[in-house]
């Protein structure tokens, strides 16, 4: 039987903590192929690039490990990898990860680590973006790969329906500060921004996000929202059909059909 | 009773004929701030930009409108309109577009006419995508404006639930040559890439991504891909509760819970 083959990609970069922690994860399960981004892409959702030309380049080859950086988005890094380096093989898992930083809640429709996760649900494979609770470029990811290891070994010794696409998020701590793992619904909520104001050396008024999430169901336990404060790995499986069925209904009294 | 405020944007950038379109739609409604991105961002998806500082111009100012120009992205921009400029008014509606090119089917993930429009269903009102089935620079609105005031006529003339977010798409046509409206579900499918490869004038090889659309169910009368290629114009309802309710039952047997 074939070695599996499996696809780690991230948002932080190529050079990230994080990704290393992912290869980490994918390599006792099989022999990995990276490709990253080359500059970090937090923040780009599930954004390609249309109007840029891309650069690849190998960063990094050993005994069943290749790592490649891509100068696109995170999408760009999966598709760049189904679609052209490994064309010809069978992936049979995608890792996006370990992200420095949570993305639970509505952060799955922000995070470049879920839209690469994402992107990797539908070429036919399981998708497992991988998250931890700390935004630090030197965090401790001891936790993230045991649960990782864990979560990664039950999706691939079971027959899981595809398409399949989990955001897990681990808390911050030790392994034996942690309860378990705990499967979960995406938390309500959304971001309000404060707007920080500042000028440029050249006397230009300037930007920046600065936010803050607001729970719109703080006391509900079934959440990831609530597992991750209560020191739960969250499991939440992601679906991409958009629709509104709830919605669809109502507006057939306005729009007919 | 005051006058009831719509703020614009778009993923095509301020100068784009489609922004005039959506703020001709929107004129008729009250008065007009539109924010949308100084360049084109297109397949920006729901990104946020987290690490760069942003500038904010005006570049436009009449009686009933205001156009600001904002160097972030298209969530950016709604984001910058809500949590600044606007910071003190009622925001009755948020129109994102009109798009150079659809948005039906899975589109919807990379949209960044999709991103604002979701963005803004963040802020207690409805919000309307609305895209042309024409990535032309100088693509022919006429169709899409009539649509547009019809279906933003309709939702602020009755009472909607909210959160309401609507991803509307115009076929190409003048618009005796449509049917009317049709409500409609996410049609089901992805893009496989076919990689252009080039070398630029420093002999470095690149990538440029170029995507066909596999649909899934071409036969499903339902969908918005139906719609457009029938001649419709497609209304979709939006949420984004991304949980997979369906696999968080099946997966109860592997993760419990």
């Amino acid at each position: 039987m074939d070695e599996r083959l499996i696809l780690v990609t991230n948002d932080d970069g190529y050079a990230s903590k994080g990704l290393a922690a992912a290869i980490e994860v994918a390599r006792g399960f099989g022999r990995v192929v990276a490709v990253a981004p080359e500059t970090t892409q937090s923040g780009m959702s599930q954004a390609i690039t249309m109007y840029s030309p891309l650069y690849l380049r190998k960063v990094r080859e050993e005994e069943g490990l290749e790592v490649y950086a891509f100068s696109g988005t995170p999408v760009d890094c999966v598709k760049m990898a189904f679609d052209y380096l490994l064309r010809e093989e069978r992936v049979g898992l995608v890792i996006s990860g370990i992200n420095h930083g949570s993305n639970s809640a509505v952060n799955v429709l922000y995070s470049g680590t879920m839209g690469a996760a994402i992107e990797g649900s539908f070429y036919g494979c399981p998708a497992v973006g991988l998250s931890l609770d700390d935004h630090s470029a030197d965090a401790d990811f001891e936790a993230a790969v045991l649960y990782g290891k864990r979560i990664v070994g039950e999706v691939l010794a079971r027959e899981v329906d595809l398409p399949l696409c989990l955001n897990v998020n681990v808390p911050v701590g030790k392994p034996d500060q942690l309860h378990g793992i705990k499967l979960c619904r995406q938390n309500r909520g959304f971001w309000r921004e404060e707007f920080y104001r500042h000028e440029d050396p050249r006397g230009r008024e300037y930007f920046w996000l600065t936010g803050e999430f607001v729970n719109m169901e703080p006391g509900a336990d079934d959440t990831d929202e609530w597992a991750l404060a209560h020191r739960w790995v969250s499991v939440v499986p992601v679906q991409t059909d958009m629709t509104d069925y709830r919605q669809l209904k109502k507006l057939g009294g306005i729009f007919g059909e």
